[in-house]
């Protein structure tokens, strides 16, 4: 076999841009989530597609292209077997190994944006495995593999629903199983935004992704010999770049006229929307087929993130189930609607989108059912997720000792975490740790007391971790604390117990600890009962749990309505 | 018409790469502003391209390469037409048409920049729409699409005027129109630094567009077929590269000597200054005449931003003007100097220069005046400047709804917004709210005044909206308190009125409010002033104005003097 | 001569990939150090490669490919001599020069992680300039052009050990003659974490590596031309990206176990790791090979980065010396062990180990000697190594007036500067400045002291500059006080002296200055001691030695113990 030089440069190119698309996703993963997990999704994203690479090559490979079985290629660990049969003309095995590895890797990545800031990280390493090791390739052969759907003309040019539905199934699933994040949902149900923590790099991995796509779709010609390929190639580039455009465009116009203004973080998703559904059908489709399928992207993405999240109260951070789930599904059913021969809108008929219709479902299904068993026996063995103080603090410091991926800020760890679920610990320690109340000295009351009597207006200074921000927060609005100022500080104190490390060497036994300071004044509300408060919700008994201070204030003024003393402290 | 594998391929990676170019630009833009507007600029990125891709479809396209006339092409919405007389040997038409495209959206994007941190989003949005529409395509017809001035043997090679010099004098005019923002120039019109947020990612961005300027100058030979072709992609990476790396050790080497330390961000444009300037004439010189080119680009960007900054006036806040506008004319004529066949310094004469100024001249008069039109009406109808308000508090959570781009992160919102124009909104509100201040209640006051006498030194703390804090910083060093001390804090309280969006998700009604914590302690001053300054400059009659806290003071010791008590708190 | 496009197209589109490489070292470097000196590691970056270019143009490329010695290849400047003879098939020279250009710019690019946070800029930009001038070219010529090392077979594919050891070992050199940073070794010589600013961005850097790896690697064939060369091509893909993902998993397994987590920069660090290691020999492995390579470069690393940084004790903040030093050094050595033809695992005999050992015992050797003579020249001549002050402060204050990186953030300049020989300064200056304390007031002596007889509890604030902040801590803490409270705030005030400039522009007498807010509560530490212990570390004699302020405490409750008042402020 003679082996085509411009054929491989076009593979070998596009392979280098798919695979940095987990920089893109990385990116878009660490910015749409908190500062206290960012290490932690790094990781992830590193990791599937350090995983998945090697198992590809040991399995997977093996699964989706060697044979032409109509459910499974073949058994070929290392990728030692004869493929010549299933190799593009004049592409040699290696190229069209890593080209494949890399779709693999990126279905893989899908998955962590919606399982993040929750997601026990040995469980992340092996379902990702899960998914490049046999999940991927399974579903991969029927499409490109020669499989049964292959064979029944199912088209998906370049991975709608082989990589993309098959993430966002999986995420679907997985984040479904793992339940909202902390916070996510009020007691009433009612859905809360949880803020990402720097759109700055979210957008940069959109920008990033969308560079990459150009390799995803175009390259996935895997030739560049023969006129009809070549133009097919530009077209590719053109119906891509054009359906993410109209996808963008109209996303943010959807949401100016939804939420009242354009919003930042869904047009960056309205963008990905685009180009996810263009895949399929990027090589069958005209521009206008394209600027179709990229403005239904847009409402797709717009309402089906906005259903999973709040109908579904499916927790997914980075809208990957909207993204990469709905819209590969639409996009790979509008593929028989816009192809410009057979498509329904040309008057192809019914009998491609029904083809288109029935893949989906299939690989749905098969995804699901396998997504299912393998998360199922995660959880019930060694967790799939981390516990309720792990997603409180961050999983940086608690997966990887890595006190924070930005050492020399300060992230706000408190932002979002809204009462919800986190109420409940604090209501089983209340009932437990109120019986292990130290007697109060009884000198020091009485100080306090006498103090209070004699001073009409009193600071209460509250220093403690940050974890406890939201129940104290909350504590003292029920006792009648109407106002509060909230300062991030680093504690002083010495921390003792276990090592912890970073690049192998010890860490200073930690002298500065990130603190929250509560600064309430008050007058009408009793300074024991706000004292007593933030005792029996600070209270764990463990070194750190913080300390209150008690200062006269010789005056407030509430700038508002120029009152002053006890009356510029009631009501708002 | 029989395509050709290399040259389609060189083609569809140097669109890709210049597609990427976006990227660098937003991370340019971003970072060499403040935090505030981040999502913001991001946003204007993003949109320029994806409002650009569609229109340059509908008619950019068709105006530049349509037809052979003077001064226009024609009229083909959709890009139906028979092009095979301008495509490029071998190279389909979909190909060239996104080559086309990415380069028009870099030209819209480079005005962003100049502009940015105070024009509105919804004009932003159509005067970009308006340069993908026909204002590039019209001179790039000229220059690229046979018009006049390619008739006459204008050389633009890849875009020093086509693109980046459209992009800077649109930006120019822009800028010009919209007015500095607020706090760049003082009363005596003395120019104010305002740094930017992240120069770490303007860096990356400067790395990003160096490289992908491989692809906007290498691939512009839209072949690669021919050994003298071939050659000439080889020596347009060298002598791009090299004016680019002259340009930056030049820079660096200027600002030294004129800022006595070698400036970072000068620098990074005087890096953007080389591919720019070599742009026009990249395969016409040699690597020496890239080196020569390189360094002029070096001064006319120091010089150039320092002339539209200090002179001009113009306020354009990440150098586009300079950089883009003036480089692009200067390596535009400095072809004619420097092209090895008929420039002036191999002795071809003063022929090819003359014809390189006409070319400038008359791209800087069609841009000048279209954009002059462009903003003029958005000016008179919608309005193109964000309000004062808008602007101070920042453009991401006026236009966006968006808290902020770093939710985890506390962005000081009040960096660099030094008096100027601010100052007038105060003055304003003086007048008007003096009157509506409520009666204050006698024995407040006397509780404060009985109290200031007992004590000598007394602390009083403010806690008010971050965009009151110069003004309130002005006003107390007014009446004369030297030192104080300023704390990023959240103030917890509760917003009503309209409901905020992120994401389709209602963001809980903001519990906490990122305010400023400002303290001072007085002891000559009096504290009825201190308060009576806070309340007259902090009033504005809504929830949230703020309050002030009084304390007693036991003692103040200034360090270098080791004066204590009253002394310690005297001048400086 | 009849040039190939297909190979030209291939040596362009490496080229531009390692040119990108560039910005992912620029992150890597910068996420790993402090954000005080962000600018700094950015300007230090651009400018190597700025330098390096038009130095490598004017005497590297022709000492390293201008002739066929032993030793060197030839003088000839600015490139203008015959290279038909070392010219790859069909590319014309500009597109070798490029690609030339762009690795002898990684090769001084290396070097910067090693030496960040306290080298001299000047010293740097000199450093590097050797670097491209003669040291890489002269051993680049033994291997690549021709000279001895080629001769006798050695085998470098891509630059293990020319690109990446050459780096390390001047790494090496550079940071051990310059010393470690303060506070990376204590007293008792144990070595202590100083984390990076931002992991993300470090991340970022690496997949950005990763990415434009396979231009380093696969385009290094320098043609495209024969099914050899092509199938080599794709081979190089693989086993480069299963090295790096094998190195990536067995780095993560390896901390797992040594650290109790899995460490985020160290597998970070791992993916390079493996990268480096694979260079070599990634053309003439296989895929099991390339694992074989991967897996030893993660042990490499691992306690390469160990063994250097606690037993050589040579600071290394981004670990450089293991990454590129270490696994160059053995991806070269392995080669010989796992090279299909002629390698040891293969039974190819000892003859090709023994070549490649003895080329990298030449290069380092040719390395380690001129760079020891450059740094030393440089040491004893205007200084390799920044002042402590200025390392304290941070190199982007001090070396390019830049207040920060992320101006509108906070970064905390006292991270991680522990102890160590910063305690230097500090006694020194107790020793000269006691005598310069000027007499203290007595009567406001007085009022402190009645004061503090009348209240058990009492409040000491001192605000000051953030250089301060160790040395303080540690004498507080020697003179009893147990618990502190430090809060970043903005001292206002107004710095007389030198201008500042930004971009040309002034820096409006910075109004606002980071400063450290330290609160302690003390009841049976006497204040007067806290004070006095205050001002003799504070005391510099400059203006913002800062201030101390003593306020009452009514009470303070220690939430664990339930103590309140002076109980609650004793032990821990």
């Amino acid at each position: 076999m003679s082996f085509s030089a411009v054929n491989t440069i076009w593979v070998l190119v596009g392979a280098a841009l798919v695979f940095f698309m987990q920089a893109g996703f990385a990116m878009v993963e660490t910015g749409f989530t908190r500062a206290k997990n960012a290490g932690n999704i790094i990781m992830k994203n590193l990791m599937d597609f350090a995983i998945g690479t090697p198992l590809f090559w040991l399995m997977g490979f093996g699964l989706m292209f060697g044979g032409t079985g109509a459910l499974i290629g073949g058994f070929d660990p290392l990728v030692l077997g004869d493929y010549t049969q299933v190799l593009p003309e004049g592409v040699p095995l290696p190229a069209f190994l890593i080209f494949q590895t890399v779709f693999c890797a990126t279905a893989a990545t899908i998955v962590s944006g919606a399982m993040a800031e929750r997601t026990k990280f040995i469980s992340y390493c092996i379902y990702s495995a899960a998914i490049s090791l046999f999940i991927y390739p399974v579903s991969g052969h029927w499409i490109w593999g020669g499989g049964w759907l292959a064979q029944m003309g199912f088209h998906d040019f370049a991975g709608s629903t082989a990589v993309h539905m098959c993430g966002g199934v999986a995420a679907f699933v997985g984040a479904k199983i793992l339940g909202p994040r902390i916070g996510k949902y009020g007691a009433d149900g009612s859905s809360k935004a949880i803020l990402g923590h720097s759109l700055t790099l979210g957008a940069l991995g959109v920008f990033i992704l969308w560079f990459c796509w150009f390799g995803f779709n175009g390259c996935s010609t895997v030739s560049m010999t023969g006129d009809e390929t070549i133009y097919s190639a530009g077209n590719i580039f053109v119906t891509t770049n054009l359906a993410a455009a109209t996808a963008t465009v109209a996303t943010m116009v959807i949401t100016w006229i939804r939420y009242k203004k354009p919003d930042v973080s869904m047009t960056l998703n309205g963008s990905l929307a685009g180009l996810v559904a263009i895949t399929a059908g990027c090589d069958l489709v005209n521009p206008t087929g394209a600027f179709f399928i990229g403005l239904a992207a847009a409402f797709v993405v717009v309402f089906g993130i906005e259903f999973v999240d709040k109908i579904l109260k499916v927790d997914d951070p980075v809208g990957a189930v909207g993204v990469h789930g709905l819209c590969g599904a639409v996009g790979t059913i509008l593929t028989g609607g816009f192809a410009v021969n057979g498509g329904l809108a040309y008057g192809g008929g019914f009998h491609m989108v029904s083809v288109q219709l029935l893949g989906v479902a299939a690989v749905i299904a098969w995804v699901a059912v396998t997504m299912t068993v393998v998360f199922s026996v995660l959880k019930h063995t060694i967790g799939l997720r981390a516990s309720a103080e792990e997603e409180t603090r961050g999983l940086d410091v608690t997966e990887h000792n890595l006190a924070s991926s930005y050492a020399d800020f300060m992230p706000m760890v408190f932002t979002g975490a809204e009462s919800g679920e986190a109420e409940k610990p604090v209501s089983v320690e209340k009932a437990v740790t109120v019986e292990h109340f130290p007697e109060e000295t009884p000198q020091a009351g009485d100080q306090t007391e006498k103090a209070a009597r004699a001073a009409e207006l009193t600071k209460v200074v509250m220093v403690f971790n940050q974890e406890r921000f939201v129940p104290l927060k909350e504590e003292l609005t029920r006792i009648g604390v109407s106002g509060m100022t909230i300062t991030q500080v680093m504690g002083c104190g010495t921390q003792k117990g276990h090592t912890n490390y970073y690049r192998g060497v010890k860490i200073e036994e930690v002298a500065l600890l990130p603190k929250i300071k509560l600064e309430v004044v008050v007058s009408k509300v009793p300074v024991r009962d706000v004292i007593d408060t933030a005792k029996r919700v600070l209270y764990t008994g463990h070194i750190g749990d913080g300390k209150i201070f008690v200062y006269d204030v010789r005056n407030v003024v509430k700038v508002r309505t120029g009152e002053e003393g006890y009356d510029a402290l009631q009501g708002e």
